[in-house]
């Protein structure tokens, strides 16, 4: 096994395997953590069916679920901002995945590196970050 | 504001205001991923409610919601594996909170530093890394 990558896994039963590891919600979802594999930067949270997930396993790049879409959400598909997956790992209850991902350009929609921006700062919420781009760079005007 | 740490906040009402800015879900509850600080390492994800989150913000040390026990959850209340919580984020839409912790011993019920510690290898989950401590240690036996 040494020097194959852990992704993408393209046999459709390991695959299988590992799907059925997955304690899904009852909405049939997952939280999914995404982290800079190399810098520990914790980018964003989302979610995933096992849709999704196999498709991620598959491909090595990152699809979540929307839950306002109600469909798969291939990261980066509109905005170029793309997820390719290192690694993946599944904590000891089976409930929640961790991405380590290589992420391309930003990963928050609002232009920022990362979704986690908002912090208390003399006890109010401040922003602690700006955009890196703007979000109609990303999608379009 | 310049050397006043983030947390903890001890006024009621910046506490209220900061809660009003969470969208916790149709339970009540928000996702709450718990990151080492000064490695990046993502230690756990667990829930709160607005109950757990006004303890956090007030006290600096972490305090969940447990969906299993239906109470609070203070973290290291039995283990004494306690999390100091160093800074917190909230991500865009809200919905997701990233807490700075310090993680005294181990994060993990199982005696694992971190609860991510099952992986893909070669297509099959495999645990990649080892209980630094029993969790008869943790929680008597």
């Amino acid at each position: 096994m040494t020097g194959t990558p852990p992704l993408p896994i393209p046999d459709p039963h390991a695959r299988a395997r590992l799907l059925a590891a997955v304690r899904f919600d009852k909405r049939g979802l997952v939280p999914a953590i995404a982290q800079q594999h190399d810098t520990g930067e914790v980018l964003m949270m989302a979610w995933m069916n096992a849709e999704a997930l196999n498709e991620t396993l598959a491909t090595g790049r990152a699809c979540y679920y929307s839950r306002s879409r109600g469909g798969l959400w291939r990261k980066g598909e509109s905005s170029g901002q793309v997820q390719s997956v290192v690694d993946l790992r599944l904590d000891c209850d089976g409930d929640t995945l961790l991405l380590l991902v290589d992420q391309k350009g930003v990963a928050c929609h609002t232009g920022r590196r990362n979704c986690f921006f908002l912090a208390p700062r003399g006890g109010e919420l401040t922003e602690i970050a700006a955009p890196l781009v703007s979000p109609e760079s990303l999608y379009g005007t």
